[in-house]
Order: C-alpha cells, then structure tokens, then sequence
C-alpha cells in the first residue's frame, strides 16, 4: 500500500511557518506586565484604544475613523446589520469571497455580481448594476482578489469611484492581502480615492495570523459609530486581550520585518505555483497576480471543477468548489488556488495532481 | 470647590483589583512558547480545542457539548439566529439582562416577560406563558441574577425543569455568577435537571476577566453542532489566542485559587451593600443574595428611579436605568446596585448619596 499524503489546495490560510511566535510571547509578556486594566477589563465597543490610535496614525486618519473588531468579516456584517434592510441590493465581483455572500444573503439582502476580470471588474455592467439596482453598497477587493487573483488597474479604481460617487453608492473595500505585494507597483486604494464614501475593511489574520482574530474597519467616523453601536449590542466589546497583544507587537516595530518575511516565504511559492501551471496545464486559463494568496484557473471546455474536485481526491489533491464564489451562478469551470500555505514542492506536485484529474474527468466526459 | 468623584453604581463590571496580570502572563508565556499552530491559525468554529476538552471534562459532559465564543452573550444570539424565527415568543424573567433583549428584538423575537420573585420566577405566570405564547425557548438567570440578585430556589427549579418538558422549551440557563457564591448552598443547575433541553452558558468574563472574551455553551450535541454552523458563518473561528492563554491558565490549576481570591475580595462588599441599604434606605426593599454581582432595590412609593437617578448624579452617584431590565414595562422603582467593582468605603458612601436622593426626589414630587 502506498500511501499519498492529501495536499489541501483548497485553504486560503497563512503558512503555519509565517507564525512569530517569540515575538508575539514577548509582545503578550510586555503587554500583561504593565498591567493595563483595558487588556482584561470590558471596554470600548470600537475596540481597545492604543491599537486604533496606531492604526490611525498608520493610515493616516482620525482615530474615530477606526473600529476594531474580531476579525474583519463580522465587522462587515455589522455594517450589513447597520445599513441594510431585507431585500437591498448590494454589488461584489462576481467570483467573490464566498463568506461574504454567505452573511449577505443570512440578512435577507440580495447580491448582484458584476464579472471580474483580470484588471477588475466590468464597469459597464457595474455602472448598469448601479443604475438598475439602486444597491446600499458594493463589497469590493482590490487587491490580490479572493478568489480570482485579479487586481484592479489604477484607471478602473478612479472610474469606480466616479460610478459610486455618481450613483451614491457606499464602498466596502476589502484589503487584507493588499501590503503582501511580491513585485510590481502598489494601486491606490479606493479609501484613498473616496475616503467619505468608502469603509476599508482589513485584519492582521494574514500578517501576524487569525487566530488573535484582529480585525478592522477604516471609514467616515459616522458610519463608524454606526457600527460601533451594533458591536456593542453583539459582544460589548472585541477581544482587548488579543488586541493588546497586537498593538505591543506593532507599537515595537514589528509589523515591517514580519512583512518582508512573508513576501520572502510567499513569492516563491507564487512562482512555483505559475511555473506549475504553465507546465502542467497549459491549455487551462490562469491569472497571475503580483501579490496575494490566491491564483485562479478557468479550465478549458470540456471539463467541470466539480469532477476535477471529486477525481482530485482519488489522487491527493483537495479542492474548494468554484461555484460557491459566484452569486449569480456561474464558476463550472473555476478553480481557486492557494498557494502560501503549501511548500513549492507541495505546489508543484498538487498541480500535477490537478493536471492528471483533469486528463482523467475530461476523458471520463468524452467517452459517455 | 470641592470636587466629588463620582461613584460609578452602574456597571456590572469585575474589579479592576481582581485581574490576576501575572499569572495570565505566565500563561500567555507558556501557551505561545509551546508553539502550538493553532493559537495562531484559524481553527474549527466550535473554538480551541484543548480548552473544549478541558470545559468538558470540568462540566462532567462530552466535548461535542462544548463551544466556546468571545463570550457568551454572541452565543446567544447565535442561538437565536439557529432556532429563532421572526415573531416567536421567547419568555424570559421580568426583570432580566437588558443586553439579552436588545439581541432577542434585533432578530425579531418577541420577548414575554415572567415576573420574578426572590427565590425564581413566578410558576404560575411561567406555565401561562408557556401555554399560551408556545415559546422557542426560555432564557433564565437561576443564579445571583442580573439584574435582581434572586436565586431560584431548588424547588422552582424542578417545577420549571418539569413545566419545560411538558410544553416542550429549550431552557438557556444564564450561569456567569453561579460560582461566586459567598455564602449559603448550591442549588442544582438547570443543565443538571435537564441536560437534553438545556443549553447552559458561562464565561471567564467574571472570573479571569471580560478582556480576553472567552465565553461557552454546554448543551445537546446536536444544538451544540447547529451553534457552531452560525459561527462559522459569522466569524469563522473564535479568538484562538485568547482562548489557547485561558486554557494554559486553567490546565496550570488557577482556577480554584482565583475563584477563592475573588469570593475573599467580593463577600465584604456584598455585605458592606447590604449594610448600608439597611442604614440609609430602610424603607426600600433589598434583595439579599448569597453570591454574584448584584443586589437589586425596589424604592418607596412615592419615587422613581428615573428621578433618582437625575438627582443622584448632581450627588456624585451614577444609576442604571431600571426600566430597560423589564421586556413588557415596569420598573418604575427598579434600581440595580452592582456591588463588585466598587470598594467597601465607596459602596457606603455611594448608598448615602443616593438615600440622599431618594429624599430629594421624594420631596420635589411631594411638592409638585
């Protein structure tokens, strides 16, 4: 019997290797010993006071421009319980993270996806979703996109916003993977191009790791205290200890050398991941992102990720589905890879893996 | 001028002086020097496991009884959005803790409120209430509750076990206080009558402090599995790291020590409170219980807490308002004195002022 060990080519989650763990024990050890009553105690709902002073003076806003939260995604529903009434339209991509979509839809609101391309969205069907759908907001990911791997152009970013502006639309601009750029030139982010009408959501889940679960949300401060108010009403306040901890691992100056270790231990497995690709399966359609976690793959006709995710198994290779990041349908041929998470030999050989159960499903379709 | 601080008789709040820094540092120390991945990864929605395995066999129940959340209050309207339906009747006791209601109204659920005695909640009410309103479920403070400080008898809590089963509710046993009895005797939990239709919920919030937000249920599995979907959904995983540091502290044996050390620093403010009621406001009826947080006060007639608590800030003692406890009004006369995070010469002083008051109040309405 030969065993063959799964590679999970299904998980956006950070390299276990990428945990500091020594400096996240010295930033907690420092923290507790001076005994801030705030680390243990209930407090703000906005979240634990030093870290939004930080992260304000990082982003260079005010401090009540910040709300910090336990992990981006719940802030997001907050705004969802904040701003939306059952029924309301809201605008993502179309793929899309599908937790988002998930929370949109417990909440009775109505996604109405707008296709992604390699450069962003389609601003023609944008602007007609705009125009026919008169949507609350539009849930947005710039950069290193979960789960396509496109960013948008610096052009369609401005002419986003002259959309949004035009049709008095709120943008949710979804930044987590947005400082992992491995190379080329940083975009500006639409909170920059419209900061009175944008909430830019982002979390250390993929810096320092998620299981802090620090998360936070950039905005107008009236929308900001909106959202403080349906925290406060959920669990009185977020996770100060955590959040303590993460504001004496950045106030020590941690976060810029964590950065380079990532981009270091990420860039090649990007690489290997493209490099596979190109290798292995030529013919299929695949982005190649400057940054991020995730590259994506449409397949040729002829072949669904659905029997590529059920032979994939048979051969070691796990994979999440395509159609559940799609609002709208759509995705039968869409395949999201993560890569940061797995070596380069992981990578190259989960490819081939994917590669063979493509050959397989696609003969398999052919002879019925 | 003579400043007078204000003394702050509105926050169920520990005590600042309770929070063991060293020792969660200590832990804190231990749990991320072991280097285990999954205080810093994103993990399973049922929350970190060693912590579960430990709560379980605390509890005396299977692990898959066992999740923990950042806090118990998000559990709970976890609980609500898995089994609630806009509309349901839920019953709850009359008073009870406002946040609760504030979640019960946000999805919807009509909160019918059983007037609660000393020793529980009127029985006679409570069968109407099930008989007629077919409630989902009732959520219950047996122990030193918040905000009156009664104590379910042993006898209600058996009629109440019975009068559930027979009209088939879920029981959500509220069970944060129910260590920190400073005198008298244990009475069976709810979960202890009824582990198959009881969900109970507790926390460190009141034992190692709020800061960290580690909360729990114990319950049915398969509850305890349908919480979980929610979770996921909404957070995807609780605050590992905070959770990884509260079971190091627990599996290193603090707990009975902190729950001694708490009950040493709590009981003489207890007893001060009660001191003190009975000196400056004979005429009001007290509660008197045996443990917790909270005594609660039903002022004279002749007053309100509204005006009280008017007065009593220009006195330098800062109220709760009553009617918010009370989901079908009342509460008129209701004032709750969180007794915990205030020291015993603080408590005297705070209770002469608002005697001080009471008789104003008093006579500017007798003037009227």
């Amino acid at each position: 019997v030969r065993l063959v060990k799964t590679i999970l080519f299904n998980r956006g989650v950070p390299a276990t290797e990428s945990f500091a763990f020594s400096e996240v024990a010295a930033a907690a050890g420092d923290a507790l010993r001076a005994e801030n009553p705030a680390l243990l105690q209930y407090g703000p709902s906005l979240g634990f006071a030093p870290l939004r002073e930080w992260l304000a003076a990082h982003h260079g806003v005010a401090v009540d421009q910040v709300i910090l939260g336990n992990g981006s995604l719940q802030l997001l529903e907050f705004l969802l319980l904040a701003q939306g009434r059952a029924g309301d339209a809201v605008v993502t991509e179309s793929p899309t993270y599908d937790r988002t979509l998930t929370l949109m839809r417990r909440h009775g609101l109505r996604p109405v996806g707008v296709p992604l391309a390699e450069d962003g969205p389609d601003l023609a069907r944008l602007e007609a979703a705009f125009a026919a759908e008169k949507p609350r907001l539009a849930y947005l990911i710039p950069d290193f996109q979960n789960p396509a791997g496109a960013t948008c152009s610096s052009d369609k970013r401005r002419r986003i916003v002259a959309l949004a502006e035009r049709y008095d639309v709120l943008l949710v601009e979804d930044a987590p993977y947005r400082v992992l750029r491995y190379r080329g030139t940083e975009e500006p982010s639409l909170f920059s191009l419209a900061p009175h009408r944008t909430l830019q959501m982002s979390s250390f889940s993929k810096l320092v790791g998620p299981g802090p679960r620090v998360g936070y949300m950039i905005g107008p401060a009236k929308l900001v205290a909106a959202l403080a108010k349906v925290a406060e009403d959920t669990y009185i306040c977020p996770a100060n200890l955590a959040h303590g901890i993460a504001w004496e691992w950045c106030r020590s100056g941690k976060l810029p050398g964590q950065i380079e270790r990532l981009k270091a231990l990420y860039a090649p497995r990007l690489d290997a991941c493209l490099r596979a690709l190109a290798e292995h399966l030529p013919e299929a359609h695949a982005t190649r992102p400057e940054g991020g976690f995730f590259i994506s793959v449409t397949l040729a006709d002829g072949v669904t990720t659905k029997a590529v995710r059920e032979v994939g198994l048979r051969h070691g290779v796990q994979l999440a589905d395509g159609e559940a990041f799609f609002p709208n349908g759509g995705g039968e041929r869409f395949l999201r890879l993560p890569f940061c998470a797995l070596t380069p030999d992981e990578i190259a050989e989960g490819v081939r893996r994917i590669a063979v159960a493509v050959r397989e499903a696609a003969s398999a379709r052919a002879a019925v």
